[in-house]
């Protein structure tokens, strides 16, 4: 298992010279110049991720990384921690939002175990603890299981590589984790709790105010460094963002094309790319999130969605929603004609 | 074949209580109440369209209303009116953009002929004439002409009905066609034509002035009244946007769920909801266009995309882009786990 000192020392940056091909190519097809817009886009990134031309994303995985978090016993959630296991358990049965809808999308699912209170037979063992200590009492967890969680993360993209998975969707499932993401984002943005916190699956008035209020208390206590990623996860983190933070890195590592989700996966993609700035190259933006700081997380990794539906599901709805329109771009890509075949004047750029 | 008039008598509003009973099934699904956003929103106007709780959209096309416009001899178009036909020839041979897309959409291709110079086997005929007339120097067409490009558009959607057809995605082709429907688009919103005129396939800075400057002077020279939408689409439209917008109204007529693309076919929306307002609740948006009066015209027609990926090819790809998105909407909806699921069971529409 590479440790993550190796991985962030390994991880190149992509190849732009593939992604000015695709570019070319792109620009030879017999359609307006830039016509396909951010879809156009997307298949030059994957060009420079595979460092190939003929990009291919026919072969993908749906990461959900599931783990508990000990401040929902401050009252921040609306249902209990009880209903990670419950949810993590219909991940391995397919019966759950992101599973019908990766079918479609023809992703496997791959539920990840990172730190849940329960063990649910079926999922990925990366369990580093069961879930995290409460936050507003003591930090989340140790650094050295933050770093064992990005490990197994980091670990998970090296085995999906090995099986040959061209495209990697981010997903989550963890009771708290709107408030563990959120605590983290406003650290690591800089800008106020209130901007980086929502309702979650769906919080009353009080309730997101109490979370608010307990995010902030948590902060004023351990006093993150926010250039200390790693610092940050231990104090007020989740076990699921460390995992997929540590995707995201590994996905970069193996030159694997990887989609942000939602909220909490563009918090785990900006850990990765403040650990390793290379990673921003190997992201794919998806959607844009309903919570509040949605949009603003995607600025800050410099994304823009194909998707902007008011989503707000989690366990990686949005990205794997987003598989289709990258496949109808890389087929238009791959099959349509250029102007030299269809013997057209090609139009000129402006 | 119906009349227009006959049409418009016959047009029912949706009907809002199966729209109704469809968010009950949505609010009992074991998710965060209403966490898929507007793909829930999709699926209950889907239900109010079709009349039926269990949406099904399984049969569907994509109609490519093709036509020349006399406009482009005043220079406002980057390539020539030869290149209609040579596009429209590409629809039937499946070698155009929209076509590879609709294939992995799982959408049947409709390229329909309603006025254009050349004739080109493999279409649907209906052609009302051959390209329209320089609306610089005369109208466009004569009113009748309008009116029979628009129950051409209806009597294919009743064909489409009987086919068995579930939902519809609108398209188009034609050299010209952003001038005349920037034309029409400022009559019928009363905006300035600066506002709704963009640079189509890719005109230059030049181009871009000249299209203006010849829409101002038809409209000076015409005085459209914008009440009158037959005589509007007479004096600047074109045969595409008046055959769309018979699409539209048929499908209304039908109740099949019909989706708008981006400007032109937004501009034909627009057109078939001034004919009969209770067409509005037949439209389901699919993309933002990238022409500068896509979002205006969007909210004109009180509709939120699904999609802002920067596109601006046409030929329906907008449309066809967002099906999956609904089919995986209506597919965690038709079999995605209750909280109850003997209330279910029980369920009934109103």
């Amino acid at each position: 298992m590479e440790s993550l000192e190796q991985a962030l020392q390994r991880i190149e940056p992509v190849r732009q010279e593939f992604g000015q091909a695709a570019k070319r190519r792109w620009d030879s097809i017999a359609k307006p110049l830039g016509s396909l817009g951010l879809l156009e886009d997307a298949v030059v990134r994957i060009a420079g991720i595979q460092r190939r031309v003929d990009c291919d994303i026919s072969r993908r995985a749906v990461t959900i990384f599931c783990a508990d978090n000990g401040i929902v016993e401050e009252g921040v959630t609306q249902c209990g921690s009880e209903v990670t296991a419950v949810v993590a358990e219909n991940f391995t049965k397919g019966d759950s939002c992101v599973c019908i809808m990766a079918e479609l999308a023809n992703a496997e699912i791959v539920p990840v175990d990172i730190g849940m209170n329960i063990d649910v037979p079926g999922m990925v063992r990366a369990k580093v603890r069961y879930g995290t200590e409460n936050f507003l009492k003591e930090p989340a967890m140790s650094r050295q299981e933050v770093v064992k969680a990005v490990e197994e993360g980091i670990y998970l993209a090296e085995k999906l590589a090995e099986k040959g998975i061209q495209l990697t969707a981010t997903g989550e499932m963890g009771i708290g984790n709107t408030t563990t993401s959120s605590a983290v984002a406003a650290v690591l943005t800089g800008r106020p709790v209130e901007e980086m916190t929502g309702r979650g699956a769906g919080l009353s008035d009080a309730g997101l105010k109490r979370k608010i209020e307990v995010i902030k208390q948590a902060l004023e206590q351990h006093q993150p460094d926010p250039a200390d990623v790693i610092g940050v996860l231990s104090a007020v983190g989740g076990l699921d963002i460390a995992g997929l933070a540590g995707m995201f890195l590994g996905c970069a590592r193996r030159h694997i094309p990887v989609m942000v989700d939602g909220f909490i996966s563009s918090v785990a993609a900006l850990c990765a790319v403040r650990l390793c700035p290379a990673v921003q190259g190997y992201l794919l933006a998806s959607h844009c999130s309903e919570e509040p700081a949605g949009e603003l997380l995607l600025n800050e990794l410099g994304l823009t969605p194909l998707i902007r539906a008011g989503m707000r599901l989690g366990e990686g709805t949005g990205a794997v929603a987003a598989i289709p329109l990258l496949d109808m771009a890389i087929e238009v890509y791959r099959k349509m004609s250029t102007f030299e075949e269809i013997e057209i004047e090609a139009y000129q750029p402006l």
